[in-house]
């Protein structure tokens, strides 16, 4: 019996903390679900890790419940119309994660545009030993990169691409300041400007396929698509027609439409660079978003402000 | 019959210009040493690409050489005292390249702490899809980077790694003016306070193993070597054996002790990025690269100062 649920996957180092608070931890929704009622009626705070949708439905099954802290910066799971309407607050773990996800970014573009995965195959399958070239390819330095979202991680990500001397473009809901990027208002001018386009949009319903068709083909046949966001920004049905057709230049992708169910069509492609979701995979970076996720939850049972409230 | 006589394996590009100057080529130093003695006596430049020494012999071959057009920054394979006895002038092709192999130098670095070759292999297989977990690998931003030679490449990667929010040390024969990098005078203490340690230095005699048996230890067990110098600059059966054992974290390696005939030791290395020497392997810089060769050829034949001379 606890007043805090955990519900996910955790680290040994999470499970610890939350054991601390003496939390109950539990693998997922449906676990949650299968909890006699009175327990469920004890629960006055969530500490969320997983993508399956927290809606109305399960926020009744806990009527005490107060806060929803989310474990990760996105939180399209959490229907926070319900939370709203339900009384519930919601938290999530922004900017602990920026750096790493911003890392995680420039390695894609660098690895694609250098062929460094091939060029590791090249070394270590003997073919440079036995005399076989490998082929020359594209310089990173000096390009024109464009940022689409340009919310804290676009921004971490963009000032790591200036290092690399780069023209710095980008598209928001608004023109910011910035030590001189050009501001693009429609997302296919800025694809059309640039030769890389990385995708750092928010999820959910507003950005959904907000990388469209027509976004994918001003980029061309030369540019590279960058996308550490979420798989839903993205037209991934054109984006694969795209690469195949040879319309689009590559990719460095994260995430994906229905990962980890990754579409088999993009196993066969070369010119892109495949990560299983691991922006913010570093052992670092998820013990401080787990800790942002229990103090979250503890300023909630205290009385104190939330740290990073969402709603 | 010509006065210039280009060796080496040039590009479509660079035989163009070669063409275009009138220039004589051959493949390697073997072809020039059986070409007929009275051509030979014609040649006043030689554009050389390639690792074999160029030395006394060679330039006796030759009776009235006045310069050899290095391609490539690193002339080790130039006998430069031979070729000052002899009356002739060197020259590289510094500075075009840097932005390539800083570029590469960065990406090895991300791409090892990261694990991005297990994580692209993670997706393909399908082994993410059928549920299994990527494992948490190292934080990148905010970490300790020393570069060991801190010349014009080295500061080219200094200056990216500082946008990964990087603590900076570095070893030089003389201390230089920095943004607050540390200076090190001892390979060993530098090797000693960093995580990660990238090799700038030039090549030839002096460098041999500068990477000593000690320096890679006291990177130790969870430091990682990034090598885009030159093979020789490592110890690098001391590196083998440490990484083999687990003394040393990681490394990132474009260059090799007998390249291209890489150790198969290698081969087996999992925590480890194997480039083969593509460092300034991009269409846009092997072009400039040609050109600064063909310009300090056309300026000693003109009469006018070398664009960038080595001696």
């Amino acid at each position: 019996m606890s007043e805090i649920l955990a519900i996910g996957s955790y680290t040994e180092t999470d499970m610890e903390g939350l054991r601390e608070m003496g939390a109950r931890v539990v693998e997922s929704l449906d676990a949650m679900r299968g909890l006699p009622e009175a327990e469920r009626a004890e629960v006055r705070a969530v500490a969320y890790k997983g993508h399956h949708d927290f809606g109305a439905d399960e926020m009744a099954l806990l009527p005490g419940l107060g806060v929803i802290a989310n474990y990760g910066v996105g939180y399209d799971a959490i229907r926070i119309d319900a939370a709203d309407a339900a009384g519930v607050r919601v938290t999530n773990t922004p900017d602990v994660l920026n750096d790493d996800v911003a890392d995680l970014a420039v390695a894609m573009l660098l690895m694609q545009q250098r062929r460094m995965l091939a060029g590791d195959a090249h070394v270590r399958s003997g073919a440079w030993a036995g005399g076989e070239s490998f082929p020359l390819n594209r310089k990173v330095s000096g390009r024109r990169a464009g940022i689409m979202g340009l919310g804290r991680i676009g921004r971490d990500i963009a000032d790591r691409l200036a290092a690399f001397k780069m023209e710095m473009h980008y598209h928001a809901r608004s023109e910011k300041e910035t030590p001189g990027w050009t501001y693009h208002a429609d997302p296919v001018s800025l694809a059309r400007e640039v030769d890389y386009l990385v995708v750092a949009l928010v999820g959910g319903p507003e950005t959904e396929n907000y990388v469209s068709k027509e976004v994918i083909e001003a980029l061309g046949p030369e540019g590279v698509l960058i996308n550490i966001s979420r798989g839903s920004t993205v037209d991934e049905a054109a984006l694969l027609d795209a690469l195949e057709a040879g319309r689009l230049g590559g990719a460095g992708l994260d995430v994906f439409r229905d990962e980890p169910r990754v579409d088999p069509r993009f196993h066969a492609l070369e010119r892109v660079v495949l990560q299983p979701h691991q922006g913010s995979g570093t052992h670092e970076t998820r013990a401080a978003m787990g800790r942002l996720q229990r103090d979250n939850i503890s300023a909630f049972l205290d009385g104190r402000d939330l740290l990073t409230p969402v709603n």
